[in-house]
């Protein structure tokens, strides 16, 4: 979380860095509009824990020489690395329950390192949880992982933060899995290179994350997710080091990539990736068009998803959703469109885009229409003004919470027919929900991220009143009540959240049974002693074994 | 190969039908040119097999009454079955070997079929190969399957050709694994849909086999394999069924799909797929352009694939490769460019694209442009002649091996950084093998199929004398060095034509060891009895295995 020596630390119980959050007139008028939203009166901000305040369990491991300056048993770092950033997490982190902390922390500086851990801990029968950025909001990265272990290891790749070569004739990057967003693009920048992938976390989460979370970016279509832009892998398992071969596409044998992507640490540690990188845009064209419903919306989005005009850009918001982010006025839904370029102006992108916004009934105000041929683009207008309070929403999220308000986010995709069911369902399901946790009035706003020809991927904001002291029960219920309705209405479980341990019982419903099978067995091939991140994806083994 | 009651056969030696084939007119010009070209004297040509002229060896296994209507003994069938299309497999047609027959060919007719067809093969010690549409140039439908086996049974889906279902709202169409390009095509037409994925193999291959072994088809860049088309999979494995959910992204867990496309049968018989299917075509835009070497289109083909403009087509022909295929007269490379949409005109894209090809030295003749608004364009010109001759080719090969002509193919992909390294080292070590193997004079072609922003996949032809009556000895010194040097400069054994057993030792130089674990572990998972294709992507099982 942070590094001996560096001066910013981000916090071990929310999002983001320490120095930063909502100011008081933020906060005032966060609470003023909550309050109007869920019509309920006054709340009691829970203080934010100290480090102080918190007694965490002794380690139950001592580290060994060789590895004394790899494994740190900092009391600050144990705290940061005991939760990822879930509403769950910050629920208990604010009632100062750290009752489970990793009894170690890792800070590897390269594969060897790794595999040295990985020997430390197949023989003391420690589990080893890989963190990321830390930024999971499906308990990826919380040593629950069952009776079986002697004790944990949180594995943080913070030391390993390098862009280590660029290809700029292929346009590709080999990047350490350890970097962040920001020092990832910091690197690339003065080759005029971007990977251009932006989840929420972008701030504070890193590559090896998001390729064993398939994390999804800034792409609206064709490269949605993390994994289109993997060209090739270093990962190090308890079995040794595979690394694939770079290669642009590849017809020998079932993807060795893909096996990896999306794996959440459970067959192995990605250590370092291959990426393909972008010149960076300079020409950009957008518009926003309002519909007068979410239905009416869809239908422009299906539309534009199936023309292969693939924006990069194409965001639908319903009423609610677009008023909460400042791109309408509660009473339109919104379709973001943006397409951008290191190559060419794009106007008959967006001219084809906008008759089809238009042949669908959307009105698309003159003044949103921008077409720009420079680095900085469709900053303001609609999309800017969503863009910021995109990144700015886990911080207020934070507060929120802090007040007693319940604040979850379920993501998923379907294909175009049963869309607008699953819409409808997931909507009925979280409200129902709510209203039987006694929560009282409940709003549900949906957002679509990405689109594809065959469906798109809505992402639903469930916010109502916390239920004060059993907040995990309630969210329990409503966590299980919607992602059922998902399931129900042929989603999956995560479109590019990931699984974890949270969703686990869910995917197992969706996940045939002899993948599972394929999954397990190659699993147990590469993770022998099942050290590997349990209770992700697979269930954690069952009893203890004995050290190997 | 051809059920009983269909009128029209296959060639049980070669390529395509029985009733077609090159002409007199057309046979006198290819010997005349393949005369010249290799400064050759007269060809003997060898005739075709017939198949009362060969004496299979009798069928070591009894089927069940149970399945007595699925599984045949036909003499036809059975040597229709003992080979793919490459040519080793032409070769050991033509000279009458016909050494290692499937003992049973089976045409299930449902994934239960397929599963008590399991039961028998297990309960048999029978090895199943997969057949597809038998177009495989690798030995992938070959029962070589080494010494441990009672038998094998070549399982054909010929009686499973049916588009199931389509969804016309999110465009794909539920397909049956059996089913060939045309009747693929012809049940999707009606809706106004296409697949629009035509490997060379189009007319005798089926969508099964396309997804087992990541076939290449129409797209030259963006979706130029197969799998992306994939929704949603069902494969039949000896433990039971797998269903994947249909889904237009997904973040839950490692990809299920992609773990058996590519899987060329070793894990499990794909039965039918969701596929994502497009609107035919209206509109399409193309041209050619003109490069004084290869090296130069190289430049300008990089520079398209990186435009982001995405062309549908967008191929490079070698001035040999242009001239051979009608498409140039020796003196010049030629890139194909071309666009196509069901929704918009393409003059910007075309436009763009075209300024790139100048920008890099190209001259395209204003003859070569293109710009249609209805369903036949670019059928003439360069891209016509072109096409034309590509889905002719395979006959011809079959002419000309018959008159003692090697022709191999060869195919990879690298990055663009070791792009010219990779063109330079195949084509030395092509000649110089054939050199060694004295054939005299040899000609080595190259054709870039597929393009990607950071690299592209060449494909290259090997011409030279056959040596008479070793053909399958210099085929591999041949083959040998060819594939090694891809590998030495950073290229994968196969794009798009899969590993079969004829290229599993080089795979497995490429593989990396992890992964082999994990494969052989799944493999071990889902075919506990290791009765799927033995051989292909995993070496067979060495010893004999009491039947479970």
């Amino acid at each position: 979380v942070s590094e001996p020596g560096k001066s910013r630390r981000r916090k071990f119980w929310g999002w983001g860095w320490q120095d930063e959050g909502a100011d008081a007139a933020q906060l005032s008028a966060l609470e003023a509009g909550v309050k109007a939203l869920l019509e309920i009166g006054d709340l009691k901000p829970l203080a934010a824990p100290e480090p102080e305040q918190i007694v965490l369990r002794a380690p139950r491991v001592t580290a060994p020489a060789t590895l004394a300056t790899k494994l740190s048993i900092d009391h600050y770092e144990r705290l940061a690395h005991c939760y990822g950033k879930s509403y769950r997490d910050v629920v208990r982190a604010l009632r100062r329950d750290f009752a489970n902390p990793p009894d170690l922390v890792a800070f590897p500086e390269s594969a060897a390192d790794i595999a040295a851990i990985f020997d430390f801990c197949a023989d003391a029968n420690l589990a080893v949880i890989p963190y990321g950025g830390g930024s999971s909001v499906c308990g990826g990265v919380e040593p629950e992982i069952g009776e079986s272990y002697a004790g944990s290891v949180s594995l943080d790749l913070g030391r390993m933060q390098r862009v280590l070569e660029i290809d700029p004739i292929s346009r590709a990057a080999r990047i350490q899995a350890g970097t962040f967003g920001p020092a990832l693009e910091e690197q690339l920048r003065p080759h005029g290179l971007s990977l251009r992938h932006f989840p929420q976390s972008f701030e504070f989460s890193t590559l090896g994350g998001w390729i064993a979370t398939r994390s999804g970016g800034h792409f609206a279509t064709l490269y949605t997710h993390i994994d289109e832009l993997v060209e090739a892998l270093t990962v190090v398992t308890p079995r040794g080091v595979i690394e694939t071969r770079r290669l642009p596409g590849d017809g020998a044998g079932p993807s060795a990539e893909r096996l990896f992507i999306g794996s959440e640490g459970a067959l192995g540690v990605i250590v370092e990736a291959w990426m393909r990188v972008f010149g960076r845009p300079t020409y950009r064209a957008s518009a926003s068009a309002r519909y007068a419903s979410f239905a009416d919306g869809a239908r422009a989005l299906r539309a534009i998803a199936q023309s292969g005009l693939h924006p990069s850009n194409c965001r639908l918001l319903d009423p609610m959703e677009a008023m909460l982010n400042g791109a309408g006025g509660g009473d339109h839904a919104v379709l973001l469109i943006g397409f951008e370029s290191d190559d060419h102006p794009l106007d008959a992108w967006l001219g084809r885009a906008l008759e089809l916004c238009r042949d669908h009934g959307g009105e698309v105000p003159e003044t949103s229409i921008r077409s720009h041929a420079d680095q900085q683009g469709a900053r303001d207008g609609a999309a800017g003004a969503w863009r910021s309070a995109f990144l700015r929403a886990p911080y207020l999220r934070d507060a929120l919470v802090a007040r007693g308000i319940f604040v979850e986010t379920f993501e998923t995709a379907c294909t175009w027919n049963r869309f607008a069911e699953l819409h409808g369902a997931v909507t009925l399901a979280a409200t129902r929900a709510a209203r039987d946790s006694g929560a009282g009035k409940c709003v549900v706003t949906c957002r679509v991220t990405h689109a594809y020809a065959d469906g798109a991927a809505p992402y639903f904001t469930v916010i109502c009143r916390a239920r004060d002291g059993d907040e995990l029960t309630q969210w329990t219920q409503i966590k299980s009540a919607v992602t059922l309705a998902m399931l129900e209405a042929g989603g999956t479980v995560t479109h590019h959240h990931a699984v974890g341990r949270d969703l686990r019982p869910y995917y197992e419903r969706q996940r045939p049974d002899g993948f599972a099978l394929a999954l397990s067995a190659a699993k147990a091939a590469l993770d022998p002693a099942g050290i590997l991140n349990p209770g992700v994806l697979l269930a954690p083994r069952a009893r203890v074994s004995t050290p190997c």
